[in-house]
């Protein structure tokens, strides 16, 4: 089932993409919900974000060609990670498909996309096992952990480097069922490809992810875990358009503008 | 003013504190407002959480003193920060004032406080400058960044040292008239002062935090800002109680129990 948030004649509300066409449904995927008899052509309305999580968990390094790529621009080995850590990221970047990424007026031109999986928590869970670990996920979306990459190396954290307004497109739905081990991430730049991967292809997979957080953390029903990317993005400049499709889920598109302050 | 989130009679909600009586409003005190007839004492109400911020901002060395003894621990000169830079803390380790701080069963001994002025954020606000910071400044309340050290200085990121849950007590109330420059910092464990400091001693002030954030993030109301923190923590055990008092504002009290798996 595949669950987009939308709005059409200025009503906001959840609905199931059904071929070219949402059908509106009264409440939303985590409670209660029942179908109405309203339902749009899927171009006519304008996408929301899915959701805003309580927590904005992200994987940082989960793929080996990335860690590498990264570890060779600074002229290091890669470090590995030896263990699943999690890392976060600001909800105040989140925004939905189609709606402009704004590459901030003081930036370099390092700016980067990363396509990622990401996982949308369904249940409130905690000291979950890697194997009832699955049973807390409701479903999988998309993002892109887009980064200036000098404001990367320069500041301590990434607070401005993965933060800035704007700079986390998720969506543009939630897909419920999807194939984890046949799913592929195609990113295109302008409408050419620039990089592929196996998704599940992962340093650590979703189940030990969850496994070790929920020793620690109780993730709740809109929680999202952003799972990492692999490969590595050319600079980015106003203009450019980046699609992120993973098979099995669909498409994020966004367009990158530059301010004007 | 003095506002609380509170409940009474299994309802909760927002409360103005006058003298030891709260009075319950209706709405909140980021929108429409008015105060109802009901009132209760303090003593007999719950204090819940002041909020569930958007995003959880928290300032990671911002006390000279502070820096100094976690360098000296590392047996390494201080990095002094030379601009004004944010972190992050998650909102699934958030508790109210009262609430018990559970000790991972896994944790070490090395479990300590960090008492710290909350910048509660009341407008939306973007792009503004030291002269009119303040203008997004709702109130201020406190903060204990709990933390455990030994998962500090193991991991890559904060992940679990700073963001088990139970591990950020918040409250107990938000007050919207300080004097900075009077407030004092004073730490109490199980009566006995081990640490003060004035509030206002920062190397970076609201001011240019703000200042400096809203040239990349849009602040919504219900963020907070954690200003950090001075001096250093005794490990704290199962038993002991940790009271957090700025003068102007009030005492954020949690006990410390081990978790029981």
């Amino acid at each position: 089932m595949r669950w987009l948030k939308f709005t059409a004649n200025d009503k906001t509300s959840w609905g199931i993409v059904e071929g070219d066409r949402v059908v509106a449904v009264d409440g939303d995927p985590f409670g209660e919900w029942q179908r109405t008899p309203r339902s749009h052509p899927l171009a006519d309305v304008k996408i929301e974000l899915p959701l805003m999580p309580r927590t904005f968990y992200c994987v940082g390094l989960n793929y080996l060609k990335h860690l590498k790529e990264a570890a060779d621009k600074r002229g290091e080995v890669p470090n590995v990670p030896d263990r699943p850590e999690i890392g976060y990221r600001a909800q105040n970047a989140l925004i939905a498909h189609d709606e402009d990424v704004v590459i901030p007026a003081t930036a370099t031109e390092k700016i980067h996309y990363e396509g990622e999986l990401v996982v949308v928590i369904g249940k409130k869970a905690k000291h979950l096992t890697e194997a009832n670990a699955m049973s807390c996920v409701f479903g999988y979306t998309i993002g892109n952990d887009v980064s200036e990459r000098s404001w990367q190396k320069a500041d301590r954290g990434l607070w401005r480097a993965k933060n800035a307004d704007t700079f986390k497109p998720m969506g543009p739905w939630i897909e419920t069922d999807v194939d984890l081990d046949k799913m592929e991430t195609i990113v295109k730049v302008n409408g050419k490809e620039s990089n592929r991967f196996h998704t599940n292809d992962m340093i650590f997979g979703i189940k030990p992810f969850i496994a070790e957080m929920t020793k620690y953390f109780t993730l709740w029903p809109g929680d999202v875990i952003w799972m990492g990317t692999d490969g590595a993005s050319p600079d980015l400049k106003a203009g450019d358009v980046v699609e992120i499709e993973i098979t099995g889920i669909g498409t994020l598109r966004n367009r990158f503008v530059k301010e004007t302050v």
